[in-house]
């Protein structure tokens, strides 16, 4: 017997519950059913974007609801920032690349955090600049940027904001409203405890101006449909149902527990993992890491790729090695959703186990003791 | 005790056991164990397309597989023609408008089907029309369209076809390459028998020179981009892992079933169906009916919507009434996917005591003892 075990910064394990909910006969979606589903799920999703706007749902991976912020937001012609700290905040400028929008790139080494007073000084430097498009949480290099202090400068100008905030939705405090964000971007396969499929973003007042300005080509990812529909719990094409369900299932899970706990808990698991990996003597990667995903510098002499394999060969344990320019630099392991202590634990033990097994020389138990401690001393609440 | 029964043309009912299979913990999409299954799906879905050619995925619902489909073959200045018998033949219009591209519609009076000589005329007339779109089984109107005889007239130009295929894909025999077929549009909430969220395009060779070519902008929907992971058991963008785990249960259902065999089941219930409904004295809607969907005019004096309404609150079945003009004109039954001989008798039986309620004079039994002789009549194979 070998117990899958999903530390991936996404997918994360889906709570056997709500396996089980979507597991039912599904609803068919223009039914009174699933309306009220659908009702209770945007008063869910309000609560979660901590915002009093519509959250417009898509049948579609999260760089789905990225190309739909570009699309609905922009016109041929218009000018954006673009922070570039990783593969994701790149995918933003390729996704504007695609539809012929120009960028001015801020480009941060991998691992670092934009310095906010960039994004002020190239706002001052060009006042033309349509938008910024920042990445919360870069699942690539670990890095949670400070989305808070981009906010601040954002705000006072006519530029909107756009975040992903597909690996921090849920997982660190981002109040939608009270930052002033103006389109936010998260997915199902993270914090939300969903399979992959199902991509949500929330639209500020101050966006919805730039959506009704927006000529860029759209059909499919319409904001401006999708809204009108949802408004009478509705979808403009045929809803990723039984993702919907397990949303509503995810979404009453985390009230249950309160959002500020939700967002304790994962800060909690993440000094405890990175208690654990340090205490063993490896390096983080990531200079203002994110509770999503703990990023680790693959010690020299051993074989990153080897790391992810064991790991998933002999102990079941699955985590993402680094992508592109990061494969086999660093590894990445989350707690992200449904985790909770014993996850610390276990993918501490599997990885105290795999690097002895690959010769690099750590005392075993030495991670899980420093994370314990960690544990200890921060009590849940 | 009201058992849901699913008799809508899309979402249909999963079957109970692939809901359990999806509702596994969900695996990695990077990791072995999910490129295994991906090469088994692509094996699955070149037999149902009847191809040679790679079959490509995306999270999303049909019309994100019909954008795909405009976007990756298409560039700016090209026209088209687009047949539009329905809702679904409009949708590739107003895809095309949304880019920009001009069309020349066919327009077709609802629940009437093409006459393929329009097409042969147009393309004479026009030589410079670069697709022909099409839609296979017109769900809005219930009609089957001769895509067989559009093809024969299309391949031999070097105009290409697009067929949305997504109500006849499993259902009624398209063979993609022995008819010329060039581009293909499916959707995993009909004869797939899975939840809505996942489409699949094939793309022949003459429609891959046209992506070649293509210079509409496209990121989440990127042909080439797609097959390039797909040859390598990839997906490029986090693909819907439960759907594609569905879509390996149900690809095997139809495997073991015999593709030919579940064309004949399909059209064995049609006939059934339309025979019970006629026998009530009920009009069918289109003149050349498609084994999807059979859709019914609205009988004088009685409420179309009335009719869908009591279906669902008395007797726990959905149908679907007419969308957009068709509203309160028709309404429409589906046996399609997971479907048996079973379901046309739950659903004329209820059909009948619906009617009978709203006070529409029948004949009770008579609808089911008319589908009764059809089934008896047709054996299974």
């Amino acid at each position: 017997m070998k117990k899958p075990h999903l530390f991936a910064p996404g997918p994360t394990a889906v709570p056997p519950e709500v396996l089980l909910t979507m597991a039912h006969p599904i609803p068919h979606h223009r039914a009174p059913e699933f309306e009220a589903l659908l009702a209770e799920v945007r008063e869910g999703l309000k609560s979660l974007f901590q915002t009093t706007e519509e959250v417009l749902l898509f049948a579609a991976s999260g760089t789905g609801g990225m190309e739909a912020s570009v699309v609905n937001t922009l016109s041929p012609g218009e000018e954006v920032l673009v922070i570039q700290a990783g593969k994701f905040g790149e995918r933003w400028g390729e996704i504007c690349q695609a539809y012929g929008i120009s960028f001015t790139p801020i480009d941060i080494p991998y691992g670092k955090a934009v310095d906010p007073t960039l994004v002020a000084t190239a706002l001052e430097k060009d006042p033309k600049i349509a938008a910024v498009f920042c990445t919360h949480s870069e699942t690539s290099t670990g890095v949670l940027h400070d989305i808070h202090a981009i906010a601040q400068v954002v705000r006072k100008t006519s530029t909107f904001l756009v975040v992903d905030a597909i690996t921090s939705l849920g997982i660190v405090d981002l109040p939608m409203d009270a930052w002033g964000l103006d389109v936010v971007v998260g997915g199902s396969q993270k914090a939300l405890m969903l399979p992959p499929g199902l991509t949500m973003v929330g639209v500020s007042q101050k966006a919805w101006a730039a959506v009704e300005r927006s000529r860029l080509p759209k059909y499919y990812f319409d904001f401006a449909a999708e809204r009108k529909n949802l408004l009478e719990n509705q979808s403009h094409f045929t809803p990723a149902i039984s993702l919907v369900v397990g949303l509503r299932e995810t979404l009453g899970m985390i009230r249950n527990e309160g959002l500020q706990h939700v967002f304790r808990r994962h800060e909690r698991l993440a000094v405890a993992m990175r208690a654990g990996v340090t205490a063993l003597g490896l390096e983080l990667f990531a200079e203002r890491p994110s509770p999503a995903v703990t990023t680790v510098k693959v010690p020299q002499g051993v074989d990153g790729g080897a790391i992810v394999k064991t790991l998933r060969a002999k102990h079941g344990v699955t985590i993402a090695g680094g992508q592109g320019s990061m494969k086999g630099k660093i590894f990445r392991l989350a707690t992200m959703g449904y985790a909770d202590s014993s996850d610390v634990v276990v993918a501490l033990s599997a990885l105290e186990l795999t690097l002895s097994e690959l010769g690099y020389p750590i005392k075993v138990g030495e991670g899980i003791r420093a994370a314990q401690e960690v544990l200890h001393r921060v009590p849940e609440d």
